[in-house]
Protein backbone atom coordinates (compact mmCIF):
# COMPACT_ATOMS: atom_id res chain seq x y z
CA UNK A 1 0.00 0.00 0.00
CA UNK A 2 1.32 3.48 -0.97
CA UNK A 3 0.80 6.76 0.14
CA UNK A 4 -0.01 7.84 4.06
CA UNK A 5 -0.46 5.08 6.10
CA UNK A 6 -4.16 4.67 7.77
CA UNK A 7 -4.77 2.82 11.22
CA UNK A 8 -7.90 1.23 9.90
CA UNK A 9 -7.98 -0.86 13.19
CA UNK A 10 -9.61 2.86 14.51
CA UNK A 11 -12.08 3.37 11.76
CA UNK A 12 -15.46 1.82 12.84
CA UNK A 13 -16.14 0.25 9.69
CA UNK A 14 -16.21 -3.68 10.14
CA UNK A 15 -14.73 -4.20 6.67
CA UNK A 16 -12.06 -1.92 7.03
CA UNK A 17 -10.83 -3.63 10.63
CA UNK A 18 -11.15 -7.14 8.98
CA UNK A 19 -9.02 -5.48 6.00
CA UNK A 20 -6.60 -4.61 8.69
CA UNK A 21 -6.38 -7.80 10.17
CA UNK A 22 -5.59 -10.16 7.31
CA UNK A 23 -6.17 -7.53 4.17
CA UNK A 24 -2.56 -8.17 3.02
CA UNK A 25 -2.88 -10.55 0.25
CA UNK A 26 -0.37 -13.09 1.15
CA UNK A 27 -2.29 -13.37 4.38
CA UNK A 28 -4.87 -14.18 2.50
CA UNK A 29 -3.09 -16.88 1.05
CA UNK A 30 -1.84 -17.98 4.17
CA UNK A 31 -5.15 -18.11 5.95
CA UNK A 32 -5.92 -20.84 2.26
CA UNK A 33 -2.64 -22.33 3.00
CA UNK A 34 -3.88 -23.32 6.58
CA UNK A 35 -7.10 -24.40 5.34
CA UNK A 36 -5.81 -26.68 3.43
CA UNK A 37 -3.72 -28.48 5.92
CA UNK A 38 -0.63 -26.47 5.93
CA UNK A 39 0.81 -26.34 9.51
CA UNK A 40 5.04 -25.84 9.03
CA UNK A 41 6.53 -22.70 8.31
CA UNK A 42 8.34 -25.12 5.29
CA UNK A 43 5.31 -25.73 4.08
CA UNK A 44 4.15 -22.62 4.16
CA UNK A 45 6.93 -21.68 2.41
CA UNK A 46 7.43 -24.42 0.03
CA UNK A 47 3.18 -23.44 -1.39
CA UNK A 48 3.82 -19.51 -1.66
CA UNK A 49 7.29 -19.35 -2.97
CA UNK A 50 7.29 -16.62 -0.84
CA UNK A 51 11.10 -15.10 0.59
CA UNK A 52 11.42 -16.30 4.37
CA UNK A 53 11.51 -12.87 6.01
CA UNK A 54 7.81 -12.30 4.42
CA UNK A 55 6.69 -15.31 5.20
CA UNK A 56 7.76 -14.71 8.88
CA UNK A 57 6.13 -11.20 9.21
CA UNK A 58 3.24 -12.17 7.51
CA UNK A 59 2.92 -14.99 10.18
CA UNK A 60 3.64 -12.75 13.16
CA UNK A 61 1.25 -10.55 12.18
CA UNK A 62 -1.51 -13.06 11.93
CA UNK A 63 -0.55 -14.54 15.47
CA UNK A 64 -0.41 -11.02 16.94
CA UNK A 65 -4.31 -10.52 15.33
CA UNK A 66 -5.23 -13.47 17.02
CA UNK A 67 -6.20 -15.34 13.61
CA UNK A 68 -3.20 -18.16 13.93
CA UNK A 69 -1.53 -19.11 16.75
CA UNK A 70 1.79 -21.55 17.43
CA UNK A 71 1.94 -24.88 19.50
CA UNK A 72 4.52 -27.16 19.38
CA UNK A 73 4.53 -30.49 17.67
CA UNK A 74 3.95 -33.52 19.56
CA UNK A 75 7.87 -34.25 18.58
CA UNK A 76 8.53 -31.09 20.09
CA UNK A 77 10.72 -30.59 17.00
CA UNK A 78 9.01 -27.69 15.42
CA UNK A 79 6.48 -24.74 15.81
CA UNK A 80 3.39 -25.30 14.26
CA UNK A 81 0.83 -22.51 13.02
CA UNK A 82 -2.66 -23.25 13.78
CA UNK A 83 -6.02 -21.26 12.68
CA UNK A 84 -7.31 -20.21 15.55
CA UNK A 85 -11.13 -20.46 16.00
CA UNK A 86 -11.01 -16.30 14.63
CA UNK A 87 -9.29 -17.74 11.73
CA UNK A 88 -11.36 -20.63 10.92
CA UNK A 89 -14.24 -18.05 10.77
CA UNK A 90 -12.49 -17.05 8.22
CA UNK A 91 -13.72 -19.52 5.76
CA UNK A 92 -16.77 -17.91 4.30
CA UNK A 93 -14.32 -15.05 3.56
CA UNK A 94 -12.22 -17.03 1.86
CA UNK A 95 -15.12 -19.47 0.05
CA UNK A 96 -16.46 -16.01 -1.41
CA UNK A 97 -13.28 -15.43 -2.85
CA UNK A 98 -12.76 -18.56 -4.27
CA UNK A 99 -16.41 -18.69 -5.74
CA UNK A 100 -16.20 -15.65 -7.53
CA UNK A 101 -12.00 -16.36 -9.07
CA UNK A 102 -13.74 -19.55 -10.34
CA UNK A 103 -16.55 -17.67 -12.05
CA UNK A 104 -15.23 -14.50 -13.51
CA UNK A 105 -11.33 -15.30 -13.47
CA UNK A 106 -10.79 -17.99 -15.75
CA UNK A 107 -11.75 -18.32 -19.64
CA UNK A 108 -14.44 -21.45 -20.72
CA UNK A 109 -12.81 -25.02 -20.11
CA UNK A 110 -9.42 -23.02 -18.38
CA UNK A 111 -8.00 -25.17 -15.76
CA UNK A 112 -9.49 -24.81 -11.79
CA UNK A 113 -9.38 -26.28 -8.63
CA UNK A 114 -13.21 -26.90 -7.71
CA UNK A 115 -14.47 -26.88 -3.76
CA UNK A 116 -16.63 -29.70 -3.18
CA UNK A 117 -18.54 -31.09 -0.40
CA UNK A 118 -16.17 -34.12 0.96
CA UNK A 119 -18.52 -36.65 1.71
CA UNK A 120 -20.60 -36.23 -1.66
CA UNK A 121 -18.00 -34.38 -4.06
CA UNK A 122 -20.58 -32.51 -5.27
CA UNK A 123 -19.61 -28.77 -5.84
CA UNK A 124 -20.51 -26.73 -2.86
CA UNK A 125 -23.31 -24.39 -3.88
CA UNK A 126 -22.79 -20.31 -4.23
CA UNK A 127 -22.75 -18.71 -1.00
CA UNK A 128 -25.78 -16.43 -0.84
CA UNK A 129 -26.67 -13.57 1.55
CA UNK A 130 -30.19 -13.90 2.82
CA UNK A 131 -32.72 -12.07 5.15
CA UNK A 132 -33.86 -14.26 8.65
CA UNK A 133 -36.95 -15.18 6.17
CA UNK A 134 -34.88 -16.45 3.67
CA UNK A 135 -35.40 -13.66 0.69
CA UNK A 136 -32.31 -13.21 -1.30
CA UNK A 137 -30.76 -10.05 -0.16
CA UNK A 138 -28.14 -7.99 -3.00
CA UNK A 139 -26.44 -4.92 -2.85
CA UNK A 140 -29.55 -2.77 -3.10
CA UNK A 141 -31.69 -4.83 -0.43
CA UNK A 142 -29.66 -4.00 2.54
CA UNK A 143 -28.93 -0.94 4.76
CA UNK A 144 -26.59 0.02 7.78
CA UNK A 145 -27.59 1.18 11.37
CA UNK A 146 -25.36 2.48 13.89
CA UNK A 147 -25.52 0.09 16.98
CA UNK A 148 -23.16 0.67 20.53
CA UNK A 149 -21.14 3.33 21.56
CA UNK A 150 -21.68 6.38 23.98
CA UNK B 1 3.12 -5.84 -0.98
CA UNK B 2 6.88 -6.14 -0.88
CA UNK B 3 9.19 -8.47 -2.47
CA UNK B 4 8.79 -10.30 -6.10
CA UNK B 5 5.83 -9.44 -7.72
CA UNK B 6 3.85 -12.26 -8.27
CA UNK B 7 1.49 -12.27 -11.31
CA UNK B 8 -1.08 -14.22 -9.56
CA UNK B 9 -3.46 -13.84 -12.40
CA UNK B 10 -1.53 -16.80 -14.17
CA UNK B 11 -1.93 -18.98 -10.82
CA UNK B 12 -4.50 -21.61 -11.39
CA UNK B 13 -5.83 -20.48 -7.80
CA UNK B 14 -9.64 -18.74 -7.90
CA UNK B 15 -8.82 -16.98 -4.68
CA UNK B 16 -5.60 -15.66 -6.10
CA UNK B 17 -6.96 -14.43 -9.03
CA UNK B 18 -9.90 -12.73 -7.00
CA UNK B 19 -6.92 -10.90 -4.95
CA UNK B 20 -5.03 -10.24 -7.94
CA UNK B 21 -8.39 -8.18 -9.14
CA UNK B 22 -9.37 -7.12 -5.97
CA UNK B 23 -7.25 -8.02 -3.42
CA UNK B 24 -6.00 -4.18 -2.77
CA UNK B 25 -7.33 -3.30 0.77
CA UNK B 26 -8.08 0.36 -1.11
CA UNK B 27 -9.82 -1.26 -3.95
CA UNK B 28 -12.11 -3.66 -1.96
CA UNK B 29 -13.07 -0.03 0.29
CA UNK B 30 -14.14 1.57 -3.42
CA UNK B 31 -16.07 -1.62 -3.93
CA UNK B 32 -17.88 -1.15 -0.32
CA UNK B 33 -18.21 2.32 -1.38
CA UNK B 34 -19.86 1.72 -4.66
CA UNK B 35 -22.41 -0.90 -3.52
CA UNK B 36 -23.49 2.11 -0.44
CA UNK B 37 -23.92 4.30 -3.42
CA UNK B 38 -20.92 5.99 -4.17
CA UNK B 39 -20.45 6.92 -7.92
CA UNK B 40 -18.71 9.81 -8.29
CA UNK B 41 -14.61 10.68 -8.16
CA UNK B 42 -15.15 13.36 -5.76
CA UNK B 43 -17.71 11.11 -3.65
CA UNK B 44 -14.77 8.35 -2.90
CA UNK B 45 -12.08 10.76 -2.43
CA UNK B 46 -13.77 12.58 0.05
CA UNK B 47 -15.61 8.58 1.65
CA UNK B 48 -11.64 7.12 1.42
CA UNK B 49 -9.73 10.29 2.24
CA UNK B 50 -7.25 8.70 -0.67
CA UNK B 51 -4.98 11.06 -2.42
CA UNK B 52 -6.08 11.55 -5.69
CA UNK B 53 -3.53 9.79 -8.07
CA UNK B 54 -4.14 6.66 -5.97
CA UNK B 55 -7.68 6.72 -6.18
CA UNK B 56 -7.42 7.32 -10.34
CA UNK B 57 -4.77 4.26 -10.13
CA UNK B 58 -7.16 1.94 -8.06
CA UNK B 59 -10.67 2.97 -10.02
CA UNK B 60 -8.42 2.46 -13.61
CA UNK B 61 -7.00 -0.84 -12.09
CA UNK B 62 -11.04 -2.02 -11.44
CA UNK B 63 -12.27 -0.66 -14.57
CA UNK B 64 -9.75 -2.61 -16.60
CA UNK B 65 -10.79 -5.95 -14.42
CA UNK B 66 -13.89 -5.12 -15.37
CA UNK B 67 -15.64 -4.67 -12.06
CA UNK B 68 -16.05 -1.10 -12.61
CA UNK B 69 -17.35 0.80 -15.47
CA UNK B 70 -17.92 4.65 -16.29
CA UNK B 71 -20.50 5.70 -17.68
CA UNK B 72 -21.60 9.51 -18.58
CA UNK B 73 -23.88 11.35 -15.98
CA UNK B 74 -27.70 11.83 -17.20
CA UNK B 75 -26.74 15.93 -17.48
CA UNK B 76 -23.05 14.95 -19.02
CA UNK B 77 -20.55 16.70 -16.61
CA UNK B 78 -19.30 14.06 -14.85
CA UNK B 79 -18.54 10.48 -15.51
CA UNK B 80 -19.47 7.86 -12.91
CA UNK B 81 -17.82 5.37 -12.14
CA UNK B 82 -20.62 2.05 -11.53
CA UNK B 83 -20.07 -1.74 -10.51
CA UNK B 84 -20.30 -4.06 -13.45
CA UNK B 85 -22.51 -7.34 -12.95
CA UNK B 86 -19.31 -8.97 -12.37
CA UNK B 87 -18.58 -6.23 -9.56
CA UNK B 88 -22.03 -6.68 -7.61
CA UNK B 89 -21.17 -10.08 -7.67
CA UNK B 90 -18.24 -9.56 -4.88
CA UNK B 91 -21.44 -8.59 -3.03
CA UNK B 92 -21.02 -11.93 -0.52
CA UNK B 93 -17.16 -11.07 -0.21
CA UNK B 94 -17.68 -7.78 1.44
CA UNK B 95 -20.68 -9.59 3.62
CA UNK B 96 -18.43 -12.06 4.43
CA UNK B 97 -15.62 -9.50 5.64
CA UNK B 98 -18.22 -6.99 7.21
CA UNK B 99 -19.39 -9.82 9.49
CA UNK B 100 -15.64 -11.37 10.24
CA UNK B 101 -14.96 -7.65 11.79
CA UNK B 102 -18.18 -6.98 13.41
CA UNK B 103 -17.87 -10.50 15.34
CA UNK B 104 -14.15 -10.06 15.89
CA UNK B 105 -12.52 -6.73 15.52
CA UNK B 106 -15.05 -4.58 17.99
CA UNK B 107 -14.81 -4.79 21.82
CA UNK B 108 -17.86 -5.40 23.55
CA UNK B 109 -20.16 -2.47 23.32
CA UNK B 110 -18.24 -0.51 20.43
CA UNK B 111 -20.09 1.24 18.49
CA UNK B 112 -20.22 0.02 14.72
CA UNK B 113 -22.25 -0.30 11.79
CA UNK B 114 -24.23 -3.62 11.54
CA UNK B 115 -25.73 -4.82 8.07
CA UNK B 116 -29.67 -5.15 8.36
CA UNK B 117 -32.19 -5.92 5.94
CA UNK B 118 -33.77 -2.74 4.30
CA UNK B 119 -36.94 -4.18 4.53
CA UNK B 120 -37.58 -5.24 7.80
CA UNK B 121 -34.52 -3.71 9.16
CA UNK B 122 -33.50 -7.05 11.10
CA UNK B 123 -29.99 -8.08 11.35
CA UNK B 124 -29.00 -9.88 8.23
CA UNK B 125 -27.61 -13.70 9.12
CA UNK B 126 -24.19 -14.57 8.97
CA UNK B 127 -22.96 -16.18 5.80
CA UNK B 128 -23.08 -19.94 5.87
CA UNK B 129 -21.02 -22.42 3.40
CA UNK B 130 -23.70 -25.23 2.85
CA UNK B 131 -23.55 -28.36 0.74
CA UNK B 132 -27.12 -29.11 -1.93
CA UNK B 133 -28.44 -30.95 0.62
CA UNK B 134 -28.14 -28.24 3.38
CA UNK B 135 -25.79 -29.56 5.96
CA UNK B 136 -23.13 -26.79 7.24
CA UNK B 137 -19.61 -27.06 5.38
CA UNK B 138 -16.72 -26.02 7.73
CA UNK B 139 -12.92 -25.90 6.98
CA UNK B 140 -12.74 -29.48 7.54
CA UNK B 141 -15.47 -30.90 4.95
CA UNK B 142 -14.36 -29.56 1.61
CA UNK B 143 -11.81 -30.76 -0.57
CA UNK B 144 -11.01 -29.58 -3.98
CA UNK B 145 -10.82 -30.92 -7.57
CA UNK B 146 -9.22 -30.10 -10.83
CA UNK B 147 -11.28 -29.27 -13.98
CA UNK B 148 -11.68 -28.80 -17.17
CA UNK B 149 -7.65 -27.96 -19.08
CA UNK B 150 -5.70 -30.17 -20.70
Amino acid sequence: MKGKKTDWSAINCAIARSLSAIGDQWSILIIRDALAGARRFGEFEKRLGLAKNILAARLKKLVDEGVMETRPTAGGGYREYVLTAKGEALFPVLVALWQWGEKFAFAEGERTLAMVDRAKHEPIPPLEVKAHDGRAIGPRDYTSVRIGGA
